[in-house]
């Protein structure tokens, strides 16, 4: 919390402006910034830090109210400080004898790197360079400073573009023959400093200014300016950085590593970043100043030789790291200088680490007692926890590939781990190699539905085209499989089954090894680290410090019993989605589901020409007003007969008719094979929720592809020599083109397609019953739940509800044996949540199918967005994120809480969940728990994320300030 | 209102159950039902109605709580009113010297038409039918009353299935070789009732029952058993009627018209109900029953013909619809007999009327001082004030037609009005026939975009496909011509250029004419005839009332100068929506469309590549900057002159440009073209709001059909003898790939494609505010309004906002003129609306895009959903009506409030309607009103029933009564 005060100069009473560092304290960001908080805190604790003083972001924001002018009193409580910092350093600000240098930085709340502005060595002027050039007893030392004072604040001061300066010390370097700058001797930076002077008075008009007073007071303004410069401003405005916060100002005495070989600078971490091993990890560097570490002209010795050249600074360094850790609770990231054998610390920050080190580091420091568990689950990014899971190329591995140019190519990284493989260009191709036991990769132009058996069969796949949200990457993600996705470069030959880049062409057959986690695709075979949960230790133990923390339920999204045991491991507590359609495109059922598809229209017509649905529908009403009423009981009977007889009748005819034949006989050979998917489902999740939906996507997905039809119909015809084959694919032609829409994804397609051909979601039905009443003879306790999707009005859900309900009811009495299900819906179109209320009268659960909200409320397509326009809108900060990755709370989260709001109402026990993409984004993991669902569900590899990111967002729920570990 | 009473029957104080005809009134609906209320405001009113009484609702609803029981009472308070209607007719129930006869009917609240029971002549038995024979000196008559008696009384009480009795009944006219009923004397009858008790006695095992209080009781209890009975019950779940308002039973003493020439019946109406003359209109039959009027065995004579046969009985008649006219102040439908030469009236109702007669009637009763003017504007329907404006084919000319065997086909009457042309198979075709002043009706399998220029030329459109809101029905009706659609038995040959129906064939050339209001087809041209508003006096004089009472404007969709020229003089005081896009489509201008559309993607490649937009976007804000900020005016300078000098740099490179220039190109021609197009419009709408869509459709709309292309390319690879074409096709085909989309719907379209091609909207905004300045010139006054379509995110609008206000004031600036316009956004994605208030702090008006809306909130893709399951759906009634119609107020409608109450919220002045179809369907403009909204716009032939169905809403909203007329 910002903290002010007033202090009393000369006559009047004004604010404090500033601030000592030993009067600032670590929880003071907000008055002295994060820098002027940290040296403040670490003068607190007597280490040593060279003295200085901050210049509050309040005295910004008054600079900018007042015209930009410093506020009264401001100046003058800077000289006071100044003057306290002599005493402290024993020099004097601007004394020829014994300067007092300092440097002055900017220093926001927030790190905006690079953002604002930096001088150095303030304080220099002719004479007291040679004051310098004395005490140091280096003339070359002290000019080399005078030159970089001079170029830095002509160039952030007086704002003389960069170049003038650079370009003139070039032409020195050129007149005295010198290579680099460090061949300069003093000579010649005399005659640079002279040349800058110069340039100043040129540019300015005016000469350089001598009076460190002067400069201070100009690079105190200059630093208050470049908080509203453009850079910092645009930075503002993408980082949604208020704009008032304002910068503070850090007026600090310089220390310097370069006064021999008793000096020296480093940077150190108090634990190893890579491996969160506790050690300190860091390069030092003799003779030196910051810079020189950073240009890499000398190589830094480890951290851990400094205890041979400096010793004593050394075990102070050690000391001091060790300290700074314990207050600040975490791994620090250390800047330090050696002036003549003395150590000064300049910087302490939390530490940027590895994935694997944050999670060490997090669970070792909760056994050390230093961070509660809570703490401990908000030191690690969720993503971190993907990274640890996927398998992966040793850093080592992907260097010596480099090295011997096996790199081919790069592209999207749609889903992260590693796949090696023999590339292959077609889905059959790819099943039929799989088949052999042989590892392949799937490499296509693009992907579409029903490519899907190849993906299955497939290690990862690679595509040329599409983005993070293709058909490719989303089922890759969804199957926890690498996948490389829009690699421009590579132009596959689908004829010639190779792809070639800049020259290079891979072969069917041919190794390759893609990393879905960095994007980039590797010629051959290159070996893999796959980690696993129980071996990681610390992570199982983090996660399950998660599980007792979070309140959302986290269950997976998966079609198969491989991918639900894998999401079982992982620690899925159920499962929120299981597409049938992924069943249906396998190619031992493709066969029967086309021949369904393909009778079903002509088959639902003959049976609504029959009225059977009306007469089905009328018997159903007679036989509950029979139940409802005892009176006349005979007139009941009566019209029951009728009823009865009319409904026998229709069927008859309906049984005789071929295409209801073709089509029952279909789903007649489906049934079996959809009990024993479910069977091994339900199984594999014993004891667990499992939601199935029922059949989804538009017919024509599951049929042959209108274009090659076309193609080859035109083809026949003009060739006019296989009369016999044009006839069958015309025939398939016109099948396709009634089933072809405008918009399929809001066409015939969900409940839609249950209303229109009620057996195939009867069938589905009936199979999952039966799987469970196996089950339950076999003694396994199974909880399935089936899933309309699509509803969008109370009477789709009603009718479904009556048919798909008779059939539960018929098997469970066929079997003699109950078994524990539910129906509910998606909520995935936007009309579902306005009449929530009505739709939870009748189903027992929801489930958020985000996918398709979001296409809904934004009108994107999702395939056409991303290929047309929603690059653009990224890209240019028109949306600032992607919708289909991260839940956009306006539009789609807030038709999610008038969902939520109007289902529990009505039944107040509804289960409700998301199943979308989102289901495994941390931010949306945050949302979807602020809104009280019950559990999100996601890909089998993103159920350790989601375990973390909901115990963050049960953790920001939270008021009181959380118990310590032990 | 329901008034209920109790009454003091022997010792209990019960409720009072029964009501005599003179206790009631015309109020008493919710009690006594319609038909009870009407004799009952009869009655009290001294007309002649024959005696009786009536049994609650209450009693029925009673009946069914005591488990099918009479409550208490309310059997002893039927035979104490029975004593009063004995008191009142001298005859006696039962009494076999002078019987009381009397009918017993249900009458519910609201009129079920068939659906529940009625029985005559009850109080016939072996004695009382002797009587009836004495008294009349009639004994068929008296034998044929008894045997319908026992008829009725079998089927409806005694659940007797009817074709026993029907069957008896042949058998005996059989055995006396009867041909006729009417051919059996009275001992044929006696043997009928006898054959017909015997039935009764073997179906029921008792006898018939002879006792009049036990045919009463049972009749009365069968009344109230068919409230509940399948039919009615079916009835009421269709039209959502509560099961729970009961019905009313009616006792009434029987009347006979059949006992000589002094006897008669017959059906008037006050009014005459086709052209509303006052006069009494209606027909009457001398020695009938009701029955034989219906049965139309002798045909009836008209009303005024009594004047002459009863005299008296007319005169008395005359009065007594005169004065009940002027009690139910509307036109009533009156039912009478005249028993031995004294009326009796039998049943009174408002009066069903035509279109025109409603007008008239409406507007002379304002006049006449019967109603207010309110009241009229409530007598007549919305949809008959479209029926009156449409061309029309009177009666007699469809009769000669039909005679002629004329008629062809029948499709759905999409479009109202007739169109009379040369059957033209090719939009190309129409327009040039209709270049040469020959009218054409378009003959299309069925319309898409591109056949607009055929469909602007055309009188109609005739299509074989397609549903009520298929691309030809819409847009047909928003152009205000006659179109049948969906005429399913027209079989369209386009090689041929002809059609056949039946083995009838009309081939180019040959006239037919359509009729939209009916959907018929017929051949050859009918004489037709064309109503004009100005000519309709007493429809204007309505209508201006209508103008004086509604709150809501109407405006008119039009995007052409003749069709807003029509709209106004139908009272259209703005206009809604005027799509440009549809400009584009004509013949002139779709060259330049497409090469615009086809140089479009690498222009803006070329653009982006250059980095031009993001130059020209620092450069605006450095001059905002500038102008803001007083400080360091040099420094901004030099930024200023950096910014300009690259963005002058990328423009050179940019116009350097092939496809550039291309696209440039037909950007300039097409400039010009839109001014013109623009300034017609505006001109025809002076002083009055114009709104203009920007471009709107995805723009392969505007290109050659995808797969036309793929057939000629595939044709010409296999034939390989024209490659130069090949080549050609094979390049469009390229281009028509790249736009071509999964979902176009929800695809690169409206504000995206604003987004990604600016420049089209630029020259578009340039042309609006050219000719709006050169009206200005010119002395006429503009309020142009620029509207951005598919805005779903703030910052869609701020970019187009900031550029296309640029443009704007660059025209204003240049022309040295201001204009009035304004800058709105449609309101059709549901994103738009939840951030309504943010769109409301740029946008100055709203315009809600409902079917945009209606397809994403249901997720319907109208033309898909209208092919492929609403039909379904309306049918089986899964949706109670069809939201592309009727606007859905639980979706479409919560939506549209939120969107209202948040862009108010920001900004009380905005200025909101709705230009979708719903803009004319009199529900829709209801419920807009209720929302609150400015105006509706729709088609411009529905203008006048929108100012009907505002003033409408308006009233709906009144609570006090209304003031008389005069």
């Amino acid at each position: 919390m910002a903290q002010t005060a007033t202090t009393t100069t000369g006559t009047a009473t004004t604010k404090k402006w500033v601030y000592l560092f030993h009067e600032g304290s670590a929880d003071m960001r907000d008055l002295l910034g994060g820098k002027g908080a940290g040296c403040a805190q670490m003068t607190r604790a007597g280490l040593p830090v060279p003295p200085g003083f901050t210049i509050t972001t309040e005295a910004c924001n008054a600079y900018y109210q007042a015209g930009r002018q410093f506020p009264p009193g401001m100046w003058e409580q800077t000289l006071e400080a100044l003057r306290v910092v002599e005493q402290q350093t024993g020099k004097r600000f601007g004394d020829p004898q014994n300067p007092l240098l300092v440097s002055v930085r900017s220093g926001a709340k927030l790190s905006m790197p690079g953002m604002m502005d930096t001088v150095l060595n303030l304080g220099l002027n002719d004479e007291t360079v040679e004051g310098l050039a004395r005490l140091t007893n280096n003339e070359r030392f002290a000019y080399d400073a005078y030159r970089r004072f001079i170029q830095m604040f002509g160039r952030i001061v007086l704002e003389i573009p960069g170049e003038r300066f650079d370009e003139a010390f070039e032409e020195i370097k050129r007149e005295v023959g010198a290579r680099q700058d460090t061949d300069l001797a003093a000579a010649a930076l005399r005659r640079v400093v002279a040349r800058f002077k110069a340039i100043v008075q040129e540019a300015t008009g005016s000469p350089f200014p001598t009076d460190p007073y002067e400069q201070l007071r100009l690079a105190i303004a200059a630093v208050f300016r470049s908080w509203m410069g453009k850079r910092a401003v645009d930075y503002r405005n993408f980082y949604k950085i208020p704009h008032d916060l304002g910068t503070a100002v850090n007026v600090q005495t310089m220390v310097f590593g370069n006064m021999g070989d008793d000096s020296g600078t480093g940077v150190a971490f108090t634990r190893n970043p890579t491996t969160g091993a506790k050690e300190l990890f860091g390069e030092f560097l003799v003779n030196a100043q910051g810079e020189d570490v950073v240009a890499g002209i000398r190589t830094p010795m480890p951290i851990s030789k400094m205890a041979e050249v400096l010793p004593q600074a050394y075990q102070e360094f050690q000391q001091i790291a060790r300290r700074l850790e314990e207050t600040y609770r975490d791994v620090q990231d250390l800047e330090f200088t050696v002036e003549r054998g003395k150590l000064y610390m300049l910087q302490t920050r939390a530490a940027k680490r590895s994935a694997a080190a944050a999670v060490k580091i997090a669970v070792d420091m909760v056994h050390e007692g230093l961070i509660s568990r809570e703490e401990a689950l908000q030191r690690v990014e969720p993503a971190q926890v993907e990274q640890l899971l996927v398998p992966q190329l040793d850093e080592a591995v992907v260097e010596a590939a480099r090295r011997e140019g096996r790199v081919l190519a790069r592209g999207l990284n749609a889903s992260p781990g590693v796949a090696v493989g023999k590339a292959v260009f077609d889905p059959d191709r790819a099943e039929t190699l799989a088949h052999t036991g042989e590892p392949v990769v799937l490499v296509r132009p693009e992907t579409v539905p029903d490519d899907i058996h190849g993906l299955i069969v497939a290690q990862g796949v690679l595509t040329a085209r599409g983005g993070m949200t293709s058909h490719a990457a989303v089922v890759a993600r969804g199957m926890g499989k690498p996948a490389v996705v829009g690699a421009e470069r590579v132009r596959i030959d689908l004829r010639d089954r190779s792809f070639s880049v800049d020259g290079r062409t891979v072969h069917e057959g041919d190794w390759i090894t893609i990393d879905g986690t960095t994007g980039e695709v590797f010629l051959g075979q290159l070996p893999v680290h796959v980690p696993n949960l129980t071996e990681l230790h610390d992570l199982n133990e983090l996660l399950s410090w998660a599980d007792n923390v979070r309140r959302l339920g986290v269950w997976a999204n998966a079609d198969y019993p491989r991918d639900a045991e894998r999401a079982r491991s992982f620690g899925a507590q159920g499962i929120g989605l299981c597409r049938t359609e992924h069943m249906f495109m396998e190619e031992d059922r493709l066969p029967l589901v086309q021949q369904m598809i393909l009778a079903a229209p002509e088959a639902a017509r003959v049976k609504r020409a029959l009225g059977l649905d009306a007469h089905r529908s009328a018997l159903r009403a007679a036989r509950q007003r029979a139940e409802e009423q005892a009176g006349e009981p005979s007139l009941v009977a009566t019209e029951l007969a009728e009823l009865e007889q009319r409904v026998a009748e229709a069927e008859a005819k309906l049984h005789a008719d071929p295409a209801w034949q073709q089509y029952k006989a279909a789903l007649d050979q489906l049934l079996p094979i959809q009990r024993t998917d479910f069977y091994g489902l339900l199984k594999a999740m014993a004891g667990c929720p499992v939601i199935i939906r029922l059949i989804d996507p538009p017919l024509h997905e599951f049929l042959p592809k209108h274009d090659e039809l076309l193609v080859e119909a035109t083809e026949l015809r003009v060739r006019g020599n296989n009369p016999q084959r044009l006839a069958e694919v015309e025939r398939l032609l016109a099948a396709v083109n009634a089933l072809r829409e405008a918009n399929p994804m809001l066409g015939l397609r969900g409940c839609r397609l249950g209303l229109l051909y009620p057996e195939i979601n009867e069938m589905q039905v009936r199979a999952i019953l039966e799987a469970a009443v196996q089950l339950k003879r076999e003694g396994v306790e199974t909880h399935p739940e089936i899933m309309m999707p699509l509803v969008g009005n109370i009477e789709e859900l009603r009718r479904l509800h009556a048919i798909l309900g008779e059939v539960a009811r018929a098997v469970e009495a066929e079997a003699g044996v109950t078994v524990d299900y539910k129906f509910g819906t998606m909520i995935e179109i936007p009309r579902a949540a306005f009449i929530a209320d009505q739709i939870a009268e009748l189903a027992e659960f929801f489930s958020f199918g985000t996918n398709d909200l979001t296409q809904t409320i934004f009108g994107f397509s999702r395939d056409d967005a991303e290929a047309k326009f929603l690059g653009l809108y990224l890209e240019e900060k028109i949306l600032p994120f992607n919708p289909f990755q991260t839940l956009d709370p306006e539009g789609v989260g807030e038709l999610m809480q008038i969902g939520v709001e109007r289902g529990r109402k009505t039944r107040p026990e509804l289960e409700i969940g998301i199943c979308g993409e989102h289901g495994g984004d941390p931010a949306s993991i945050a949302f979807c728990h602020r809104l009280g669902l019950n559990y999100v569900s996601c890909s089998p590899f993103r159920v350790p994320v989601a375990r973390l990111a909901a115990a963050q967002a049960a953790l920001a729920d939270r008021q009181e300030p959380v118990a310590r570990d032990r």
